[in-house]
């Protein structure tokens, strides 16, 4: 089980290689799919057992001390299995996040890797982003007078620099054109702001709430 | 107590004018403090006496279904008295709020609208943009497949359209500088990611982390 941030499969595999046996099943925790994926395709892994995974569980808190016990129940855990990944091994890695308690769902790391540049990866850029441009603006009163708002908002800026550095660069093939079709709509909105538009103000920001309703009731 | 949509005060305050005795004190819980404040300083007003309220409380729920009994209970309120302000009027607005349960401070209008503008309206406008960035791009099984990060994140973005487009409009002069102060700080952290500079990218994203950190245990 590679339970490391994402960049480091790539220093991690090659050391633990000559110890995995060839029954052994490999699999991850990673947020980013297709590299890892790809590095198992490679001549040198043949034979070895993989499949990669993904829980989506946790928060910004990491390290030992955020430990929880039932941290998968009830969350949903996908893998990105491949046509020749052994049927078993998917089998056994599913049974055992299933004993766990998350929903495990499968589908190929391409599809995984684009999405969650939308849904994760693309929030966590801008959650950050946007606590810095406040922190580089405002004194610390400032935020103390803030509400729940800003708390929630930016609850997935407090997570880790490293683990997020690592997502960010091994996904920016995927990332940077979500971050692009963000900006389009960011300057969409400012200028409807700017031409004091309220009817088409209304309308688009209603679009985004009854989307986000639609989804997360 | 005016408790409309920032832009309609422009429309309510002409109406209820002929009812308001001269010993009846005005106040509001808009989120934008200027405008309205300077409405009041023009001479149709004089006389009356008008305390600025914005009680930081409430959630992305809106109408009677959402009430609560205890909404302001150890939530902030902020009061904009400007120099003549009436000062028996400034307390007994305060103690209203205090017996509420909230804690009541006093800054002037503008530096609330500024302030504001960064923690609050930034935040959310960025929230409503996410949403229908993603929404234009994804699936509907894509959101389902997020986890709590996107779900907090996103939050405010089923907030009120109407209340949040008369904001925006209405704090547009200190709004539109903070998003372009964010624009400036994504961009540097697209060209960190493109640049493929960890180091770097590591460090602002720990930056991010430990302001909000310091701000928000």
């Amino acid at each position: 089980m590679l339970a490391v941030p994402v960049k480091a499969f790539t220093e991690v595999l090659p050391q633990i290689l000559p110890h995995i046996s060839k029954k052994a099943i490999v699999t991850d925790t990673g947020s980013v799919k297709s590299p890892l994926l790809n590095m198992m395709c490679s001549p040198e892994y043949d034979g070895i057992l993989f499949v990669g995974g993904h829980p989506i569980a946790g928060s910004e808190h990491f390290g030992p001390g955020a430990a929880q016990d039932n941290l998968f129940s009830g969350k949903r855990c996908i893998l990105t299995p491949v046509v020749n990944t052994d049927d078993d091994a998917v089998q056994i890695v599913r049974k055992f996040w299933e004993l766990l308690g998350a929903e495990v769902s499968e589908m190929d790391a391409d599809s995984h890797d684009q999405m969650f540049a939308s849904v994760s990866h693309l929030p966590h850029l801008l959650a950050y982003a946007c606590i810095q441009a406040i922190a580089s603006n405002e004194s610390q009163n400032a935020l103390g007078l803030s509400g729940a708002g800003l708390k929630d908002f930016s609850r997935i800026a407090s997570s880790s620099p490293q683990m997020w550095a690592d997502i960010f660069l091994e996904n920016q093939e995927k990332l940077l054109p979500r971050v692009s079709a963000f900006n389009e709509v960011l300057s969409g909105l400012e200028e409807t702001i700017k031409s004091n538009d309220k009817e088409k103000l209304i309308e688009l920001l209603a679009l985004s709430k009854s989307a986000r309703d639609r989804w997360m009731t």
